[in-house]
């Protein structure tokens, strides 16, 4: 365990903290966007006025990696052999929808328009990072579209090199499918002011432009 | 469990998260500073990538909530009877500080020009929060000045009404040990420029001005 510093890197303190609180702080710094300044702040506001807090939060840790695998049949996370979604019969199983994460799906479902199925590939590919179609689960895929009764097909990567390089992928294998295959919007956010867009974007969104319904 | 909501707290998506993860999002809010988004993108971050590093940090959250206390002497945070700064001989036992909280400890030491020992008072004199004297361990201040060797006390509380309060408090009540009292300067931070410190900082610095050594 390396002895936690300032920002300069000047001053060893490890005197000053106690080595479970600096094996907590640098724990802490696992967490997603947290720096050396928050996780000792976060640390000591659990220690001086939350240590139930702090335990829960442990149990929850513990439980979720315990508990929490993947769906059989969309590869979501899930506890259970088929997720919340995966076994609603309400949710239409003639569109699936396909992410990259696990959050890209809670992102759809916020947004409350969708009433689809999806598929997680967790990742793109990414041949220099050893990201293959196997990791992305596309055989599993492929087995899901022999057998259920999906018609569309709407692939919502992300817009990078590598998400576009894995819908037109994703496009080619399930060709023989013979189903309605289509891409997300790319364009303009609602709210956006073009003003602060960057050209990138500006670029597709002026290619995919549509005809004004008058 | 209330159901996690996106911002407007329209949609609940109670059925895209499975329990588990919902209730680790929950808890992952207990962490200063971690709102809603911010949450939900590390219980993700650690689910997805990281559960070595989640099982590590739940394992440090127990160790720490069970195995820390607080020093005898000066109230900091330590996992023994006394904590390292009190138990460590080089310190200059004549040189008191008296801070509001464990984290102003290490933000002194990080600047590297004390050596002196601390007193952790866990808060300010707040009487409509019912913190008097008592739950500063202002007592136990009384005791230990009557028998150790300290001759100047620092008084760092914050510059706050309370924080100002407390310090005149204890000036007070320390005055029969007739030690050397000071106060912590408070004025225009290194590097601050004067347009953008508030008014009661300059008006502080003004009042505190010093004689220029030519």
């Amino acid at each position: 365990m390396s002895a936690p510093c300032d920002a300069r890197g000047s001053f060893p303190v490890s005197l000053a903290y106690s080595p479970l609180i600096a094996q907590l702080v640098d724990a802490l710094r696992t967490l997603q966007g947290v720096g050396p300044k928050s996780a000792q702040r976060m640390a000591m506001q659990l220690l001086q006025r939350n240590r139930p807090g702090a335990l829960r939060l442990a149990a929850a840790l513990t439980a979720a990696c315990e508990g929490v695998g993947q769906c059989q049949r969309c590869r979501n996370l899930a506890e259970s052999p088929l997720c919340a979604l995966c076994s609603n019969p309400k949710r239409d199983r003639r569109l699936l929808c396909i992410v990259e994460t696990p959050a890209d799906v809670l992102a759809l479902e916020q947004s409350g328009s969708y009433t689809g199925t999806y598929f997680v590939l967790h990742g793109r590919l990414s041949p220099l990072d050893g990201i293959g179609p196997n990791e992305l689960g596309l055989d599993q895929l492929v087995h899901y579209l022999a057998e259920a009764p999906v018609e569309e097909l709407i692939i919502a990567t992300n817009p990078t090199m590598e998400g576009e390089a894995t819908a037109h992928y994703i496009a080619q294998l399930t060709a023989p499918f013979g189903l309605k295959l289509s891409r997300i919007a790319h364009g303009v956010p609602l709210g956006g002011e073009l003003e602060y867009i960057d050209g990138g974007t500006l670029a597709h969104a002026l290619a995919s432009r549509r005809p004004l319904q008058l």
